[in-house]
């Protein structure tokens, strides 16, 4: 049995042998070499469309793909038969660089990094934003510290972000479909959305894309944020109406937004957001850098040669 | 008995009552008034060099001067009497606020949110820092998670900022002048600095300002670290010699540097800084918000009353 592995990374082949199984490279951005597509297994990490679309109509003893990222529509959109093949999604490989940057945005923001640049680039000293402070002054988030920080979408990566927060000093809560406490975290359901917004300081969305999630943060709750909330989003650019935000943030109705993902990727230049006051813009930059994938893919080959069922399934 | 107390930030003045003392605001940019010129007991906080040299030659009762200031050299130079008066200081009032900056800095530097920045502003999108990345490319310091980083100066600060790095999934070790083991860190001292600098991917400046600390980073210890290391100063400008810095990153030398502390404040416009590559320029902006410094006075205030030894003193 043959199971082909992406080149487009560096894995630990050592730690995916010991099974009945060969291993091979294939590069992700051409079409497979006639000598491997009888392959079995497809691990998928940065293909591209043609890649994929090609696999998909001349690997016909395909399986089982394993793809890496934490959203594979890359996959989902290539036309493999869902019938006869199982897809596995990397959930879970990102939980620690997506907490990462989203922690780095709530710092950018809070001690206004990204003002204190446009300064230095004009070559001046930003002197409002350093020497005695008020500490807390109202109105303003400007610490991680006794900040009321809530996390929309309280899934892998958030449990991952949370204890970093919690340790800085912020009171975390959560919001997702059903409410509950979550690894010491309280999470709240839809109908107490309204109410935790109205006392966040900062909203840390890491809601998936998907019909429910559409447009989540709309213009009626970014009016329910404190003028001086931040918005930080590193889930999908389609849980926020971007016009909304764009008006929001132009008219001073909330503190500011960091945003990695958005609706459109490149966000094109007409965005408005580019030059919206108090709004960072990062490339969809959170994750892209699998931890542990060997860890999975050897798991999931390992209950995929026994017949048992498969983690991540989608 | 009489207290000053600075209106330039907000007390709680309630935690300082109980003592057989009366508690009396004042301006810190103007000469005292006439009626509260006999007191024993200044606090000072972001004072004008005319209050203080004023306050130094009217206030002959004056027995003990408190600053919230971690480094109080405006008290120092003002022309107080040393014999007659006691002087502590607001160490361990910044510990939060500077380490919660510096590790702002260091996510800034690993994310490049700087770099973003300067794309963000041109309204173009930063390809290359997003999408699919190398996981811990050799060469380049991109996340905290496994990366080596020394804390020069291993005292209050250090002490708060370390724990966080440790749960963010760094190796931290620390350089002061005495070795061991502090809050669970390796310390080490003079004779380790170079053996550590060599396998530092993100060095943390945080040694005060005196002769012993003056230009700790010259030319050969840059040169020292490797290639892709960077420094992060919160703790003064002196440590480190600002010439061979400008060098350092100018020729890749490091990797990048994260500065909040200068030789001069404000940074000269002169200055190569501003425009090295890979340089992020913050306005001495870490602290300037002390925490605590009710509870700080109220314990002095009563050892002040018993006679005891105060804590702080210079
Ligand atoms: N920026 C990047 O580079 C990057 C990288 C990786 C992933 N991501 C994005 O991050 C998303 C989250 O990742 P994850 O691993 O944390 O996912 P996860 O473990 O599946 O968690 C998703 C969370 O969202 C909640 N949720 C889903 N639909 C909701 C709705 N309609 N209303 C409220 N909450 C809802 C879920 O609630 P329940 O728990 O109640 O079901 C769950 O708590 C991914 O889907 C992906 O789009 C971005
Ligand atoms: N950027 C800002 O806004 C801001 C705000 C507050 C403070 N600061 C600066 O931060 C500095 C540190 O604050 P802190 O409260 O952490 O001070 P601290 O508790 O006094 O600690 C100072 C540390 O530096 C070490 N040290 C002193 N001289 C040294 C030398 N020659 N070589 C090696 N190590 C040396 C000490 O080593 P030992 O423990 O072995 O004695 C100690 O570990 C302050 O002095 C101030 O200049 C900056």
């Amino acid at each position: 049995m043959k199971l082909l592995y992406p080149s487009s990374l560096v894995l630990d082949t050592k730690e995916l042998e010991g099974f009945a199984a060969t291993l091979h490279p294939y590069d992700v951005k051409k079409p497979l070499p006639e000598d491997v597509i009888d392959a079995e297994v497809l691990v998928t990490w940065s293909n591209s469309a043609e890649n994929l679309n090609d696999a998909a109509k001349r690997m016909t003893n395909l399986k089982w793909i394993q793809s890496l990222a934490a959203g594979p529509n890359d996959v989902l959109n290539a036309g493999f038969d869902s019938k006869k093949i199982i897809v596995t999604t990397g959930s879970g490989l990102h939980d620690l660089t997506v907490a990462e940057h989203a922690l780095g945005m709530l710092l950018d923001g809070a001690r206004r990094f990204f003002e204190m640049r446009d300064y230095q680039t004009q070559g001046k000293w930003p002197g409002h934003l350093g020497g005695p402070q008020p500490d807390r002054p109202r109105g303003k988030f400007t610490t991680l510290r006794d900040a009321n920080v809530t996390i929309w979408g309280f899934g892998n990566i958030a449990k991952a972000l949370a204890p970093w927060l919690t340790s800085l000093g912020a009171n975390v809560k959560g919001l997702a479909r059903s409410s509950g406490v979550r690894n010491g975290v309280e999470v709240y359901g839809d109908d107490k959305i309204d109410e935790i917004l109205a006392t966040t300081d900062a909203l840390v969305m890491i809601l998936p894309g998907a019909v429910s999630t559409n447009n989540a943060l709309n213009a009626a709750r970014l009016k329910t944020l404190p003028k001086h909330a931040w918005v930080i989003n590193v889930g999908r650019g389609t849980a926020i109406d971007e016009d909304a935000l764009v008006e929001a943030l132009e008219s001073g109705e909330i503190g500011g937004a960091a945003l990695d993902v958005f609706v459109k990727e490149p966000l094109p230049e007409s965005s408005k957001l580019y030059k919206a006051p108090n709004c960072i813009i990062s490339p969809h930059a959170a994750g892209g850098r699998p931890q542990g994938a060997e860890e999975l893919i050897a798991f999931n080959l390992r209950k995929f040669m026994a017949g048992q069922e498969l983690r991540n399934v989608i």
